[in-house]
C-alpha cells in the first residue's frame, strides 16, 4: 500500500471533515513520510481547492482529498424543522443565541461533480470516498490513485468490482460517519477483528484497515489480520496542527474506550461521536433526526459557539473507541512514533 | 496464559451455555493442547457434576467450566407473558405445537451457589464466570484459576481488584450473550482492536480477547495488541463434537459477517445473534421482552421443535461476526490448524 500511495510508511491520516484536516496537519503527516488527507466533503469546489493549493504549498509528497458520493437529501416537513429547532432553542439560551433566520443549507445539486473536477484539475495524487460512490470518471483520468470506503464484505467487492485500487474497510470501532453504503447501518457495524480476515480473503486488492487503530500494537494487528495499510483518524485529532477546538481536545482527554455511541441524532446519519448532554437531550425528545447533513447544519450556530465559549458538551465530538489513547504530539512525531512502535510490535511478535 | 492454564496453546474454547459443549467437544480441545470449556451456566448442578465427570473420563488435561452471575430475574405481569406467548403461538402452528401449560422455570434462587460448590467439589482446573461476578470463595479454596469476563477498561480494572487470574475480554464482534456488567450494554460493546490496548494498558492481569477470531490471523492479532490468550466460540460450534443442531450448523454455513445483530429479544439480555425470521417477528410486534431468561424460556419448546424438524429461522443462533470463516473440522484438527496457523501469520509479520 506504501508503494502505491508513494509513501515511506502504509499509514493514511484519516480524511476527516469539519475543519481537523488543516493544511499544516496533511502536510505534516505527508512530510513524515505517511498520507496526509484533506476532509473535502464540506468544502465548496473553491473552497477546496484552496485547501489543496494550501497544502501544496506546504509539501512535495503525496496527500489525499476525500469527498461523499452525492447527497439527496428529502425536504423535512416545516414540522419536523420547527419542532428540532425548538428542542435547541434551550441550549441556544444558555450560549447567549438566538434562533437563525436561516439555517446553513446543505451543498446543492452539482457539488460533488465540481468537487471532483477540482480534485482532476489540481492533479490530486490520491482520492478517496465514503457514504457510497461517487462518479470516478474525472479523478481516474486524471491519474489519482483511488481508495474507496467499505464496511461489509460486499461493499468491497462491489468497490473492487468498480476499479479501485484500495479499498479502506471501516470497522465499527472507528468514529466518524458510518459508510455502510448497501445494508443498513447496523449489518455494517462489524469489527476489524472479523471484518477484515473474511474481506482479504474475498478481494485481491489490498486492505486498509480503519477503527481504533491509535498506536503500533493496532498497526500490527491489522497487518496481522491481512490488511496492507492502516488509517487513523481520532489519533491525529489530538496532533497540534489539527483542528479541532480547544474545549473538543478536552473532551478527547477525558474520553476512554466506552465514551462513544454510533448515533444519527447529530447529523441525520449514523456517525461514532462522545456521548454529550446535546445528544442525551435530542435522545429524550424522542425526535427522528431531520435527513443528514441538515440535523447537522440545523445545530451549526450552536457547534460554532460551543466551540468557541468552550462547551464541549453542545460539540459533535466524533471519535473512535481507541479515543482513551489518544496522545497530544505534533502530526510528524506521531507518524514517526507509530512507524517505531509498529516496528518494536512485529519484534515482540516475531521473538 | 498457556502456562497460567496448563495448556499448550494459549487458546480457549468458549464455554457457550446451551448444549454445544458436549463431554466430546470440551474433551477433544483440552487432548489437541488448547482449553476446553463447559458451558454450565444452564445446567442444574447435578447435571453439571456429570458433565464435568463425563470430561474427564475423556481427557487428563485442564479444562474448565463458565457459570454466570447469579440471576434475579423480575417477575414479568400476566400481561406480558400473554403478548409474548400470544405472538409465539403463530410460529407454534406452523411447527403443529400447542402452546405449553407451564413454560420451563429459571433456574431457582441458590442455584450459582451449588453449581459453584459442585465445580469446587469436582477439582474443576479452570473456573470462567460472566455476566456479573458470582461469589468466587469456594472455587479460589478449591485452587481453580479463575477467569473472568469484562467489557470495558473499568470492567477488566475491577475484575482485577478481585484478584482473578486473568480477565477475559468480550469484545463486540463476539457471538452470545454481552458479558457488560457495569455499564449500559451499548457502552460495552467496543471491537477488539480498541478494547485490548486500552485495557493492557490498565491491567497486570494477563488478557484473553474473545470476539471475531477464527484462525491464526486472529490469534496473531490479539496477541499484537497485547492480548496473551485468545477465547474461540464461533469457531468451534461447527467442529463435529459440538452438540450443535443440524439446522444451525447450516445457518452457520450460510451467514457472513454482515449476519448477525446484537438483540435482546431472544432471551431478556443482548446477545449477538443470526437475524432470522423469528426475531424479525418479536421486533415488528413492539413488544418488550420478558427479563433474562424468561423471554428464551418462553419459547424453548419452539427452539426443541425447530431444531428438530429443521428450521433455523426459528432457532437462537448465537455466533459472533467472523462465522463467515466457521469450517467443519474435527475440534483437535481445528486447534492444530490454529497453532499452525498462528505461527505462520507470525513468520508472515516478522519477515
Amino acid at each position: 500500500v506504501a508503494k502505491l500511495l508513494g509513501t515511506r510508511y502504509p499509514i493514511v491520516q484519516a480524511p476527516m471533515a469539519g475543519g481537523f484536516t488543516t493544511p499544516e496537519l496533511v502536510a505534516a503527516v505527508s512530510n513524515a513520510g505517511a498520507l496526509g488527507s484533506i476532509g473535502g466533503a464540506m468544502l465548496p469546489p473553491e473552497t477546496l481547492r484552496e485547501a489543496i493549493r494550501a497544502t501544496r504549498a506546504l509539501t512535495d509528497r503525496p496527500f489525499g482529498v476525500n469527498l461523499f458520493a452525492p447527497l439527496e437529501p428529502e425536504r423535512p416537513s416545516e414540522e419536523a424543522v420547527d419542532a428540532i429547532q425548538g428542542l435547541l432553542d434551550r441550549f441556544r439560551a444558555d450560549l447567549g443565541l438566538v434562533r437563525p433566520a436561516e439555517v446553513p443549507s446543505p451543498p446543492p445539486p452539482g457539488t460533488v461533480e465540481a468537487q471532483l473536477a477540482v480534485v482532476a484539475e489540481e492533479r490530486v495524487p490520491v482520492f478517496s470516498f465514503t457514504l457510497g460512490v461517487p462518479p470516478l470518471g474525472p479523478v481516474r483520468e486524471a491519474g489519482a490513485v483511488v481508495l474507496g470506503t467499505a464496511t461489509t464484505v460486499g461493499e468491497a467487492v462491489e468497490l473492487e468490482g468498480l476499479g479501485v485500487d484500495a479499498v479502506v474497510l471501516q470497522g465499527s470501532e472507528a468514529g466518524g460517519h458510518r459508510g455502510t453504503f448497501r445494508v443498513p447501518f447496523d449489518q455494517g457495524s462489524i469489527g476489524g477483528m472479523a471484518l477484515v480476515p473474511q474481506v482479504v480473503d474475498q478481494v485481491d486488492v489490498p486492505v486498509v484497515l480503519a477503527g481504533g487503530i491509535m498506536d503500533g500494537r493496532g498497526i500490527a494487528a491489522a497487518l496481522a489480520l491481512g490488511a496492507e495499510g492502516v488509517q487513523l483518524g481520532t489519533a491525529f485529532l489530538t496532533c497540534s496542527e489539527s483542528g479541532t477546538p480547544a474545549p473538543y481536545r478536552q473532551a478527547l482527554a477525558e474520553a476512554g474506550a466506552d465514551s462513544t455511541a454510533v448515533t444519527a441524532l447529530l447529523s441525520g446519519r449514523p456517525a461514532r461521536a462522545i456521548r454529550t448532554e446535546l445528544l442525551a437531550a435530542v435522545e429524550s425528545s424522542g425526535l427522528e433526526p431531520l435527513p443528514f447533513p441538515l440535523q447537522g447544519l440545523a445545530m451549526a450556530d450552536i457547534r460554532a459557539a460551543a466551540a468557541q465559549q468552550g462547551y464541549p458538551e453542545l460539540l459533535f465530538l466524533l471519535a473512535g473507541q481507541g479515543v482513551g489513547l489518544a496522545r497530544r504530539v505534533p502530526a510528524g512525531e506521531l507518524v514517526e512514533a507509530l512507524a517505531a512502535e509498529t516496528e518494536q510490535a512485529l519484534r515482540r511478535l516475531a521473538g
